[in-house]
């Protein structure tokens, strides 16, 4: 069978629990998102994703809040469908508005047209950027 | 010739000075940057262009910090190198310190990794998120 | 009708037929799968994308599972849905095991996250490199 | 060395140099483009890749003309420099004003931005459109 | 709830109707697409995208059949699947034939594969193209 | 100055040189690469991704030749001009081959093309895939 299963609590191994353990307990939910149970099949590739996502969204010169909309930002550039219903949730749990998120794409939106125009157009870096 | 030319202030028409005037107000700087002035071979194209910018990087629910950090995110997602190279300077000039320049990278850098893990692990879009 | 639609083998065309039967004995399999029965829309795009694939993915100074994981690397980082389940599904018949696809999903993972901080810190090339 | 180098046509083999000449006839020039020179490092590749050029370029359903914009739409899109610089000099030889090239950067950016937009909104398939 | 709905005419707001009513009148349609029953949820969004899709996509120095092969073109190499559906629909009332989908694809598919053989052997820009 | 600069050793932290040690006695080199002194910036995400790089990119069940093969991969169906230098570097000090590199190349082209064709069609996934 070529498509990944999940790893649902009850019978996942001890290292994968763990893991399971410490999403559940930072984010304070019941159970972990369908990403996590998928990435359980490789209980290496888990832990380590699982600590670099904690340490990387936690509160910093960044809020939480902003990093979550950075993140639906990306997602939605890369077009993962996924990554857009898990984080634009994620988002609202922070407290992403209506009126939050209507900024968040009319700026994804435009970032993504003039970075085509820039492309197209051949524009040299300015020297005040330090080209 | 194939490659396309800026236009500078002194050779424009009335119809991109008023752009160009414009943007200085705006930003209080002395000139525009390069892309306005390859922007300017098509004086609508430049001013659309302009007035969508202008108001969607405005103070709004989110702040023009937060939205040059977005652009920038979207920029380098797609490795549009002039547009980094501006939204580095832009975010800079909004307040980014090092320190959120650090953080919006790994938060940039790890959301395009957890897309490609989501879209290879093929996982399927949690009930909680409105699939 | 907007949607293409899929050639069956017993309304295709002989051109299109002599592809099928080309990919089924090439593959050994009973049927081809539905990406060839869209292209057989255009009995041309279907002969040349057959024979270069065929071409392409034989037994060479790579083998075919290593060119199966490299093709399934492409389509994750693209994110082509129908491209990383077929894909994947050649490379488990070309031998790839469970802790093959594990690797193979970090190390896309991983280089999609560094290929952006690389454009982030805008890094200059090593002369090491051949700049 | 790690660069991939150019093959000129004085020292190139007699299979590239059959590739190169049949590039100078059929495109009426006196040198090929360094691309070709390129490729010419895996001669296999070179000539199928050549002759799917050729053969998908060339007048059909869609002129000379449309398929070189198409051709710029894609590489600006990817943000291809070497692309974007190749098939906007082609556009201008097969007729390409700087109106139609205006216009083609202004659609380009746009399709770019309500690509995010859709994926964003997370807009469902309209059953009109065969979903 | 974190996914956005859309906007029915008999439900929305005065200012939204106005731009249902420019886009059914400019289509010659009964009703909108759901594109716009969503981006609705912002009606300054919806408004500016609108005016310059209507706009971008009129009839210039380019026909609107020509403008919506862009549009798929970008769409497809992006990957977003309702803006392929979307369209390939609109693309096909603008006159666009069997033949003609079958040779936009043929040149999108090689437009997607020469810009990653370009990268991959970083071939550096002909002094000719305005380097 | 909006530009990251790099980060020498000569200059550098005790933590950032325990991990450019680290680096160098791993890869047996004098120094550092490029993208090392710019991650410098930021001493955490430094750590965190050479030890990811470190243990994803070791021998496993994927010969590190293998993992340097799909690096590359990933990094020209980017654009990652800086990554496509660095990683075919070093898959050619991990033993790539010129008929690998174009074998390498043959695919990654092919991928692409094939994955907007599966877009472009519309495609839906075969049973058989586990869709």
């Amino acid at each position: 069978m070529s498509r990944p299963k999940p790893t649902e609590y009850a019978e996942a191994s001890p290292q994968v629990r763990a893991v399971f353990d410490d999403i559940k307990r930072n984010r304070n939910v019941a159970d972990v998102n369908n990403f996590w149970k998928y990435l359980a099949n490789d209980p290496a590739l888990l832990k380590r994703t699982w600590e670099s996502v904690r340490d990387v969204m936690a509160e910093g010169a960044l809020s939480p809040l902003v990093k979550e909309l950075l993140y639906v930002a990306v997602s939605v550039t890369n077009g993962c469908g996924y990554c857009i219903a898990s984080h634009t949730a994620s988002a609202r749990r922070a407290g992403m508005t209506d009126a939050m998120f209507g900024e968040l794409m009319a700026v994804v939106g435009m970032a993504n047209e003039t970075n085509r125009l820039a492309n197209g157009y051949r524009v040299p870096i300015d020297e005040a950027f330090g080209s």
